[in-house]
């Protein structure tokens, strides 16, 4: 696995966690970075988001330093203060300003954050700065709340006859603790780029990955997706340069997909391919609809392969259609035929389904050419668990 | 309890439902009614929505059949033809003209009608009509699906000094079957009024009651409600009459209620109510995102006051505004104060939550005088039983 040049890694256990895990990481660059990032767009933002969203767009950014265990959310003039504190505690060590230094939370929201914990939880952590692959790994465990694995994807794509790196990690949109919790990501790459151009490029990225998955609906007060790019690679490219679009795309997508396979309490995997619309923004209006549908969603997870369930929720997606232009396939298998169910067989197809971890929804339309990949899971008595009993 | 003059009221049953139970209802007017209706929004319209819609509005409507068991939804062309038939059958009962009769019905939905035994049940019921408590309670019975009781309201106004009579009834939105059920309500009063001022009434009735309960947010392809107004109480109104108007909201918000209160594997009845918004279509696009989110249906089935989910949904809603514009109470104790969480008792608040079936939250803004009150369910593991394992 080639990672980016000029980056090191850090992730150690601070104590912010009560279990004792690795709580704070850090992603460092040997050399100003640009720096382009897209955030929640809940109207409660954490602190950690304000401080961001403040100091983006950037030439000159660092290092990112990143706790787990409190989110630092809803916490008012004292949260922003500690958000500050963080970013001047990683300058200070690295020799930088502290606008050069991003900082993200997740964890509870509404609780102070242990000051004097975090801060020398940082000053251990840039002891602990490498380039090596157990750095990273160190540093994508950190991030984790109720996370079951890490999620790392790296790719490598020739341009001008040179290499050049991305490497993505995330934590997932799991609901488990007893507050919600926070997906965030974080793009590191060796080509060099404007701020201007990153952030077009991350938007983009972003629109066909995280903003394509969705475990319950919820939107958190601290999603953050950060992309750095420090030149070391000596590639410099811009917005149009396809082979990087389609590299940081990737990544982005295999993160946003790690995110749904780890969502809690899942039975099943759920990609929701709409096509035909006259618009993407249709297509990803209606397989955002299906995916929300706890309808959908329950029959899904007993294994039924309930047509007039999904049929029904791209009906109220608030795109203008009418039956006859909407047929469904799941799992391959044709069930409504542009207006009217097919005479499939139901007992095979629930066994397919109960066969097979994924499920694919493809709903066809015949308007245009619009289209939209979408991920989400089942809803599951384990997730309800998770989510209604965590206090007892 | 005093019905509305000149109605009559049959429910029986047509052998529609396996089961063996009341499948077929008629409420048939003495003299023409005036009439009006709201209907779903979803693309995907059962063939008996688009008969009602065709006939509305409408000074001549004799009465309405209404059949369970079966939706007549993704049927196509002969499911258009069947609802004509039912409204023919019953037109040549009564001696009037198809074009007088309105058609409902719920069940599964992509199956053909049994049109021979529907047929026989309509020449049936028609021997059945009568103005009798019982009638009204098998007609109410003849129209549940998954429902677990009867859902019927009254209320009585004077106006000009004489009694104006408003009944309704209702089915509810509980999702068991191996589809997806419907909302049907139908409201009967002895005012005399244009169709014109029974569609602005009923609109502004429906959209304080029945537009303000969510169980899961899936919108059916067979969702109705009309109301007929036959004149038999010699009283006229319009559109402005506030005790009419009063009357007719609360019959509505009764039904609403009653159907939260039944809805599936529900534990909790949850009350929201927002205040404070710049205008009341703000308070509602924060209620219902509030009532829709699972992390806060899972979390009040939990019976955990967990202000930050709450919170945090509203912040999703879409409406402007910062963390210091909002307060929460949940069951009168204040969680949240305009911006930060307080330091409440959360073992007191959870045993609260325990001890009651019914969880009141309020969101208390600052930017104005704008209000809505929703009703909504929790999430629990016997819904996801319900809605996952009917096949099974």
């Amino acid at each position: 696995m080639a990672l980016p040049k000029g980056f090191q890694f850090a992730g150690i256990c601070a104590g912010i966690k009560p279990s004792g895990k690795k709580d704070l990481a850090l992603l460092v660059s040997d050399r100003p970075c640009s720096a382009a990032g897209v955030f929640t767009t809940n109207r409660v933002r954490a602190a950690p988001v304000q401080a961001c969203q403040s100091r983006l767009l950037s030439e000159e950014i660092r290092g990112v330093v990143i706790n787990s265990g409190n989110a630092n959310a809803c916490t008012g003039q004292q949260g922003r203060d500690d958000a500050e504190t963080m970013c001047s505690d990683l300058a200070r060590s690295l020799g930088c300003q502290s606008q050069q230094i991003l900082v993200c939370s997740t964890g509870v929201i509404g609780r102070l954050l242990p000051m004097p914990v975090i801060s020398a939880g940082i000053e251990k952590a840039t002891t602990h700065l490498s380039a090596s692959l157990q750095a990273l790994e160190d540093a994508a465990t950190a991030i984790l709340t109720t996370d079951t694995r890490t999620k790392v994807s790296v790719q490598t794509v020739e341009i001008d006859g040179r290499p050049v790196h991305v490497l993505g990690i995330a934590k997932g949109a799991a609901m488990i603790g007893p507050n919600m919790a926070t997906m965030l990501a974080f793009v590191l790459t060796d080509a060099a780029a404007s701020p201007a151009s990153l952030q077009n490029l991350l938007r983009a990225a972003v629109d066909d990955s995280f903003h394509c998955i969705s475990v319950e609906g919820h939107t958190s007060t601290n999603d953050t997706v950060l992309l750095l790019a420090n030149g070391a690679s000596g590639v410099t490219i811009d917005e149009h340069n396809g082979p990087f679009a389609s590299a940081l795309r990737a990544v982005c997508q295999e993160l946003a997909q790690a995110i749904i396979e780890d969502a809690e309490g899942a039975s099943h995997k759920i990609t929701i391919d709409v096509t035909g619309t006259r618009t993407d923004e249709e297509a990803k209006r209606i397989a955002k609809t299906v995916a929300d549908s706890a309808l959908v969603k329950t029959a899904i997870y007993g294994n039924d392969p309930n047509w007039g369930r999904i049929c029904s929720a791209a009906g109220y997606a608030g795109v203008d259609f009418q039956e006859a232009d909407m047929s469904l396939k799941v799992n391959g298998t044709l069930l409504y035929d542009r207006g009217k169910p097919t005479d499939f067989d139901e007992a095979a197809e629930s066994q397919r389904m109960r066969d097979q971890r994924e499920t694919l929804v493809e709903l066809i339309f015949t308007l245009g050419e619009g289209h939209c990949r979408f991920w989400t899971s089942d809803l599951t008595r384990e997730y309800v668990h998770l989510n209604a009993d965590y206090t007892t």
